[in-house]
């Protein structure tokens, strides 16, 4: 497959930036990045990291050509030097990264970049795009899914996408988080996300009749026969023209697989009613799929109240995440190298919840041993090293009072490598082996953190160490700023 | 530039009607498509047109490789006569549609489609994709912008975009809609929409001080300075060493053009004391730019409350389309020709607002010539002629008894022809010219039309001949309906 060069999909500051590093020799000052997320969307207890594979492939094939060089010259911002340098960029430092797939929290480095200034700044676009866009999607496919309790789940959603890769890794992203199939094509090609789909409303228009229309798509499909029955009547026309089709054509042939779709109206009442007309009528193996813009609220109301479904088509709410479109991924600036020492930095803000974990740092997941569930995470520093067989004392951020000692554990580094030196050492694994990893991993949160609306809070928690680099730091700037004052 | 090949970026189900319309010799069957949209998004009183373009570039470059052809023989589900037909695969029909940058209105076509049954069906997901992804975000810059009241709006949200083209051709949709430019790089090399940004927070971070990370600044970008102040303290820190840095740069060199960037905290309190400040040292050309989680509604409101605000940057809310992300286009057979003749079809549903209007169609917006106002849009059957000269009766299609009689108007038709027999015939205007136009036409709008909320709602009406077509369809329907229960 032909891919864009994206390389220049980047906010216009970073080149501003990379321009000034470049002029006043600080590019190859080595400076470390996290990317994290504040808060997770549609108020659940976990979100799921996806996109990374999208942003190796991006560092991977980074290159200005000669006529983005050109491009940029003719901005008029940046000197010769710099765009000379940039003939020859690449990315050339290292990335730490949790896999797809995996549960995440607010403030924990999900990604974590050591290298060069410029480079470091320079991919900050690019990964924060692809990790918020398909971890957006793939948090979202997971409520819908687990809503839907083992009935599957096709993401129908690509004609409201937000533009052709928003429909083609929207689906990737679902499929991480548990959908089944896509109705997008290029998804299965390029991704081997199973596609899938049978008929649009006019399909049945374009014959004299609902019942000509059924009958002529069975007989090109008999064993994939799932018909549209809502184009005029679902229960005085639809259903009863779709049995006469199954019994005229399929059941001659012996074969009992058929399905039946609905995409308006009333689902409950209509799916138990039709699921009666089918069942009196022999075809008790017909399966129901419905698809009216739903998502995990509707499914799992619908479901409460008996709704006779077998598996679900879930389009704009899922493509697009409607209920929460954005997932506020960040990229900060965590730490420089001055004299070969890793110096922590911290961003303060009026916003106290934008205030940033300093240092340059690594993330444990606690598991418990009896249970195999997870407990906490602890953001450590990088070189920190904790003795699995000793108890772990781990304490609140914020209210620093309570407490809680590990004891019976087992801890797993949630960041592995992605890139060391700019040359890739991950291996991503295949898009089936994701999905069931996440799978297995929401499987050891506690089923308080997976509740849709008011979760219980999983603990993200600093070592000791970290907690005190960050007070340190946090007085040294009130102080800077006190100091600016009197100026 | 490469692009890729998105000939495959369609829902499976275009594929196995098509594959079915082969087999069963329907496939030269001339049928006509409708794209229109139900509801306009945010409550607001009208929609913008977007993404024309990006429709046309597809259907020019339309093509099944070898890969894909051997793809979908993998699935198992199309004929090799089928399979081989795509080997020359190509659009041959007409399409007509609205130029970017209409205003429009729910039920009223936007795009129209007369071609061969395959064809006409297969490019429906690529055309609602585009169409809806960018008349979303063109529509919600629109409000952004007005909300602003003449300051310039940046779009810089590529980072929270949903995928690669969510931003570039958001940025794309966001200045037809009025941005007066984008943070994204390559929607400047590629499409024309000026690329502007200065520094992130890392930038204050990589220098030993705020102020000497500003005075660095000022260096470099005499001419561009913009400085973001809100790393550590606004009004303690930033705005004292912006002014600082600005009288020890920029001052000795004459530059009075300069600017300050706040990114968080209270927009209206601290653009008051940062303005009063900047003043006092003189800096009164110095431009405020504010840019935190920005949309029309915190605009509008802070403007009220007296923010000294000369530009917004608007993120996340607008690349996301946030608070209303989905644009719901749809894609209806509405006509299908049988023996030469045109034979209107209609779609009727469970839920009324999904009933069609059949047929063959153009829409005529009605201009009072008096003052140059749109009064209404009139959708018509495609082979009728009003007499401009001669008052135009028309009324409300659910509420009959509503009628207006237009005098001293223009009529302009809305829809124009964009391919015909399979060429190109449309020249898509420049950029510039596509947001100017849409400024012109949205000024053609009654203010009460363009309220963000409870707005008045535009006429949009069906011809006598249309709406005698439509209500007998509806008759038959519902006959056929009862005909089918008895059976």
């Amino acid at each position: 497959m032909s891919k864009p060069n994206n390389t220049l999909l980047c906010d216009f500051y970073e080149l501003t930036m990379a321009n000034g590093y470049y002029e006043l020799g600080k590019g190859d000052e080595i400076a470390y990045f996290d990317v994290f997320f504040r808060t997770i969307p549609d108020g659940g207890g976990f979100a799921i990291a996806a996109g990374l594979e999208q942003v190796i492939e991006y560092i991977k094939t980074l290159k200005f050509t000669e006529q983005d060089i050109e491009f940029l010259r003719s901005k008029n911002m940046f000197s010769e030097g710099f765009l000379n340098y940039l003939r020859n960029f690449r990315f050339t430092g290292d990335i730490y990264a949790v896999p797809e797939g995996t549960p995440i929290f607010p403030g924990e480095p999900i990604l974590t970049v050591r290298a060069p200034a410029i480079e470091a700044q320079f991919i900050e676009t690019f990964v924060l795009l692809s990790l918020n866009h398909q971890s957006l999607i793939a948090t979202k496919a997971n409520r819908v899914v687990r809503a839907a309790q083992g009935r599957p789940v096709a993401e129908f959603g690509s004609r409201r996408a937000q533009g052709a890769d928003g429909a083609i890794l929207g689906a990737r992203a679902a499929f991480i988080g548990g959908c089944a199939a896509t109705a997008c094509t290029i998804s299965d090609r390029d991704y081997a996300i199973p596609a899938t789909g049978t008929m649009a409303h006019s399909w049945v228009q374009m014959f004299d009749s609902e019942y000509e229309a059924f009958v002529a798509y069975c007989r090109t499909y008999p064993h994939n026969a799932t018909l549209l029955v809502d184009t005029y009547d679902v229960l005085r026309s639809g259903v009863p023209n779709a049995i006469r089709a199954f019994r005229e054509v399929l059941v001659p042939l012996g074969i009992k697989n058929c399905g039946i779709r609905l995409d308006s109206g009333d689902i409950t009442y209509l799916t138990k009613k039709a699921r009666k007309m089918l069942d009196d009528a022999g075809f008790t193996d017909c399966k129901i799929v419905v698809s009216n813009s739903l998502d995990e609220n509707i499914i799992r109301d619908i479901i409460l109240q008996g709704a006779k479904i077998d598996s679900f088509g879930v389009g704009e709410r899922l493509i697009t995440a409607k209920s929460n479109p954005v997932f506020g991924g960040v990229y900060k600036l965590v730490a420089k190298e001055e004299n070969g020492e890793i110096v922590p930095k911290i961003k303060i803000s009026e916003n106290p919840e934008k205030i940033t974990n300093p240092h340059f740092k690594k993330v444990y997941r606690i598991y418990d041993k009896q249970n195999g569930k997870a407990t906490a995470d602890l953001i450590c520093v990088h070189d920190e090293v904790i003795d699995e067989t000793k108890p772990l004392e781990i304490f609140d951020p914020v209210q620093t009072w309570k407490r809680k000692v590990c004891e019976d554990y087992t801890l797993r580094e949630l960041l592995v490598p992605v890139f060391r030196d700019g040359e890739c050492v991950y291996h991503s694994p295949h898009i089936s082996e994701i999905q069931q990893y996440c799978r297995a991993q929401v499987d050891t949160l506690w089923e308080e953190v997976t509740r849709f609306e008011n979760p219980h809070r999983y603990y993200v928690d600093l070592s000791h160490k970290l907690w005190d680099i960050k007070h340190e730091l946090l007085e040294a700037g009130g102080a800077a700023v006190r100091h600016a004052e009197k100026k």
